[in-house]
């Protein structure tokens, strides 16, 4: 099989998206859209780095690498519509394999009604994933990190650390309790897309996906609002399953596990009720941490209050560029 | 220096194009325009395939990479506005080298005002580049390779095989004569943009950009646009330095070199002596390298007049997938 036959065998027969003009097949893919803001970002999954053989079938390469991608969007309030694949492929990596990355990928895909577009394939050593993703959002009402205000409520959805718990007990073949259940958190992550979208009446959300783990994330929102954060370490949720874990293991992953794609932000206090109201009717957890304080000399920072004492809140997440 | 750092380094200050509302420094990047179609595609460069410490500078990696891709927006008629870049990174790569082909991109994308709007950073152990490119064309106006027609003129701007006998230069380190000449053709390409753009007024043009060599360039008109093409191997446009390399070198590079970032594409016949006159006006070359033709026993194939015979024209050139 060579590349215009693997291209051929990954095209589309038919798209989703109406606002597609032209997919796969030309030296670039077209869309029009005047109602939305498009959004779009790019994210890149290495061999060895962002996943192995051990703890990940090419299936969930694929599956995970994807939904990374739609949390990103998620993180924006944007409905993701198309992506575009960029793969280094090894001679180790056989076509069934390719084949399964990007079956993960439709899957996943499929979910939102996406439509692959366009990519590259090129042969190299190290297997390389690199995603663009392009969304709609109504016009003006992109989720910025930077929107957050003095007194908002602190929120984040679902539990936290269980991905991470998922890749201990598959690179470690850990006979644990609910293994099943970390190790899909895990390999098949569930951007809150959906809820994202249903916080649009709100005027005012600050938003971030948990990617990096929520202490990076929210610094990054302290750091871009200009404010201070202050969140409690009870109500960070974690899974009813979670303490079977070592009380470092729970603390590391909570904070800085990652790749839980959850969503953590900031709204008005006054808006916190709807928030509330609409994760309940998509049946999703969702959790007050903290808030949002104005404090010139901590802006930017995020603290921890644990045993009534406040920490500051180091973070070392996946920084893989040193 | 970390990964967001690195990031800091290479974020612009400024931004040039209006229609961007977010750039680097959120989950994604936002931009609205509601009067073009948006064009995009991906290229993705590897070390030691698509360029090697001896023959490319870290400043032209990513002064070529980008052109590439800019060259795919010519290619669709497109004006190119964005990039992101996903770059994998492995330690013996040095920041001055990384700092260069960003300093590359930005050499490129300043001919155009383009701004950089996003990417990702990653470890590994091979250095990867793979660009995201968006562009903007008025509504309806991309110009496709499945749009050729039979009795159009085929034709070509520049000069081919260039870049390859650039490429050859630097490989084998050979004191050929205009040295310069053919190393910047490779090195520091430039994409046809403005020509593509000039073409607006007309109806209907097919349109490819010359990035794996005419032979598949032309071979994919023909396959899309279900037509036969018949060129003359004496009208394919060679520079006036070619004819010190062998015949068969010639007759590889200016068919099957690639990388030259040239327009192929077909008009109908009575739209001709505007496109000579529009690349007059740019002082661009531009030749008529033969017609097309229908002949259902023939189409999707390409067929070359040399020494009074006719032959099946071969398509080998960058096949990167095995």
């Amino acid at each position: 099989m060579d590349e215009f036959q693997f291209i051929k065998s990954i095209k589309q027969k038919t798209y989703h998206q109406h606002s597609l003009i032209k997919g796969i097949g030309d030296d670039a893919a077209v869309f029009r859209d005047t109602t939305h803001d498009i959004v779009t970002a790019v994210d890149t999954f290495v061999d060895k780095i962002h996943f192995s053989k051990q703890t990940t079938q090419p299936f969930h390469i694929g599956y995970r690498a994807l939904a990374a991608n739609i949390s990103d969007m998620a993180a924006m309030g944007a409905i993701p519509k198309f992506y575009l694949v960029s793969i280094v492929i090894p001679k180790n990596v056989g076509e069934k394999s390719l084949q399964s990355i990007f079956t993960g990928m439709r899957k996943i895909a499929s979910l939102y009604k996406m439509d692959l577009i366009g990519g590259d394939t090129v042969s190299g050593s190290v297997l390389t994933i690199s995603i663009t993703i392009i969304g709609y959002v109504p016009k003006g009402k992109a989720r910025y990190r930077s929107d957050a205000k003095d007194k908002d409520v602190v929120f984040v959805t679902g539990t936290l650390g269980d991905s991470r718990a998922g890749l201990h007990i598959l690179m470690n073949n850990i006979d644990a309790s609910f293994t099943h259940y970390f190790i899909k958190k895990h390999q098949m992550p569930t951007p809150r897309v959906t809820f994202a979208e249903s916080l649009r009446p709100l005027k005012r959300v600050s938003l971030n996906d948990v990617s990096d783990g929520i202490a990076n994330e929210l610094k990054e929102i302290a750091e871009a609002s200009k404010v201070t954060i202050m969140i409690k370490d009870q109500e960070i949720p974690v899974s009813e399953h979670f303490s079977q874990f070592s009380r470092t293991q729970q603390n590391e992953w909570k904070y800085f596990g990652g790749e839980d794609f959850e969503l953590v932000g900031t709204v008005p206090k006054q808006d916190w009720p709807i928030v509330k109201e609409n994760a309940k009717k998509l049946m999703l957890r969702i959790s007050k941490i903290g808030y949002v304080t104005y404090n010139e000399q901590l802006n930017g920072q995020v603290y921890v209050k644990k045993n009534n004492k406040i920490k500051l809140l180091n973070t070392f997440g996946y920084i893989h560029l040193k």
